[in-house]
C-alpha cells in the first residue's frame, strides 16, 4: 500500500526542529546510521525501507531482530520512488526510520554522582555527535545540553555520534542553573589552569565544554570549581571543542587508575 | 582600474584543485581566515578586498604590515560587485588572498628526528585542518601528508587549522615508501596496542594516523613499530581520527615531562 500524501509530509516535516517537537519524533536516514542505532537496541517506533536495505524487507510484515534480541518496528516496504518524496538527501538512503523524542528529567543531585560532560552552547551539529562518542568512549554517565547547543534529534548530530546517541545519557538543561547547587567539582579548560596532567583522583565530577567561538558563558564559567590546561607547546591558539573534551576525559579516566 | 575579465576567471578557478596545480597558486576568502595567516607572517602574493576589509585598504600602493613586520603584498582595492564575481561564496566576503603553493621537499632521514604526525588518507577536508592545528599546539616538527588526503591547500583545510597552515611544515609523500627506511619509532593507535599511558620517553617519533572509515592502509600498517591503544571504558567503537591522534599527541608530550 503506497504512502499517503499526508504521510509523506510528516515524514518530511521532520527534518524541521519545529515540527520534530510538535510531533514529538525524529526520523534519520541511512544504512549506517538506522543500522547502529538498531546495533545499540534503539527503539524506533517506524521503520520505512526499500528492497536496496540490507535488512532486505522482504514482507512488510515480517518481525526484524534488533541488537538485544526484541523485535524490530514494524518495518515498512516502500518504493524507491516513494523513498525519493520522504528523503532529506538528494541521492536517497534505503531505509528512513523514526523515534520518539525522549526528554530525561534531570533531578536535583543528579549531577553529583559519576561523570557528566555539560556543553555550554556548542552550536555545530558535528562537534555535539563528536561529543557524544567522547563521553560514550570514556563511559561517561551522562552528557547534558544547555538549550542552546546543537539539536539532539538533528540527522547531523546523530550521524557524528556514530550509534552513542543510542548509548548515552542525555539531558537538556539550563547549565548554570543546574551547575549552581552541585558539590562534584566543575572542571573548565582554560589557558591559566591547572595542569591537566596533575589531576587527582576523581570518582565525580562534571567537566564543561564551551563552544568553539565564544568560550563559556559568564554564568557557567563562574560555575567552575576548577580550572584545567592542557600544555601547549607550540603556535596554536586553542584546541577544538572535542579535542580539547577528549584529552580531559583521558586524563581524567587515567588519574583513576 | 576594474579587474580584466581575465583576472576574475583566473581567481574563480582557483577553487579548483586541477587549476590550483597548474598555476602553483592558491587562494582563501574570508577576513578571519586571511586575518590568521597575515598574523602568522604567511607571505601572500596578491590580497583583494573592499573597503568593507577592517585592514581598510584606502590606497592600493599603501603597503601594510604583515604579524612579522614584513609589508603586505601589494593591496588591490576593488569594489563589492567585482568581490561577488570573484568570490567562493554566496555571500562574499571582504578579502581574498593568494598564495603560492610550496611544495617543502622531504630528503631521506627527516623522519628520524622530533616528532612527526603522518596522516593517511584522511580525505575530509575538516579533519585535516583540525589535525594541523593539534600537530602545532603540541609543536610537531612537521606534518606528512599522503598523497589521498584532501588538498592541503583548499579554503576549508586551511580554515579549519585556523592560522596552523602558515605555523606547521607540511609535506606531501607516499607514506609507506618514505617510512620504509625510518629508524624513528613508527605509532600507530589499534585495539589491542600497548596502553598510550604507559609510553616511554619518545624524542623522536611518527605517529601515524588512519582514515575515519578504512583505518590505515596495509602497506603503511605494515610499517607500525608500536601500536597504541587508547584506554576504553564504554561503548563507543572507536574515536575519530583527530581526537585519537589529540590523545596521543597528549600522552607523548607527558611522558616526555
Amino acid at each position: 500500500m503506497p504512502l499517503t500524501k499526508a504521510e509523506i509530509t510528516r515524514l518530511r516535516s521532520l527534518q524541521e526542529k519545529k515540527h520534530r517537537e510538535a510531533l514529538g519524533l525524529f526520523v534519520v536516514e541511512g544504512e549506517k546510521v538506522v543500522g547502529e542505532l538498531l546495533a545499540a537496541g534503539f527503539p524506533f517506533v517506524e521503520i520505512y525501507a526499500t528492497d536496496a536495505w540490507s535488512g532486505r524487507v522482504s514482507r512488510p510484515d515480517e518481525p526484524r531482530l534488533t541488537g538485544d534480541g526484541s523485535p524490530y518496528p514494524q518495518t515498512t516496504a516502500i518504493s524507491a520512488a516513494e523513498m525519493a518524496r520522504v528523503s532529506h538527501y538528494p541521492n536517497p538512503a534505503s531505509v528512513l526510520a523514526v523515534g520518539q523524542i525522549a526528554r530525561r528529567p534531570l533531578p536535583a543531585g543528579t549531577l553529583d554522582h559519576g561523570l557528566t560532560l555539560a556543553l555550554d552552547g556548542i552550536q555545530d551539529p558535528g562537534n555535539v555527535g563528536t561529543l557524544l562518542r567522547i563521553a560514550d568512549w570514556f563511559a561517561f554517565d551522562r552528557v547534558v545540553l544547555s538549550p542552546d547547543c546543537a539539536d539532539l534529534f538533528s540527522q547531523k548530530v546523530i550521524n557524528a555520534s556514530m550509534g552513542s546517541f543510542a548509548r548515552v545519557a542525555v539531558h537538556t538543561a539550563p547549565l548554570a542553573d543546574v551547575l549552581a547547587g552541585c558539590t562534584a567539582p566543575v572542571l573548565g579548560c582554560d589557558l591559566q589552569g591547572d595542569d591537566v596532567h596533575a589531576l587527582p583522583v576523581l570518582r565525580d565530577a562534571i567537566v564543561v565544554i564551551g563552544s568553539e567561538g565564544r568560550g563559556l558563558s559568564a554564568a557557567v564559567a563562574a560555575r567552575l570549581t576548577r580550572r584545567v590546561t592542557i600544555p601547549r607547546h607550540g603556535g596554536a591558539e586553542s584546541l577544538n571543542a572535542a579535542v580539547a573534551a577528549a584529552i580531559v576525559c583521558d586524563n581524567l579516566r587515567r588519574a583513576q587508575k
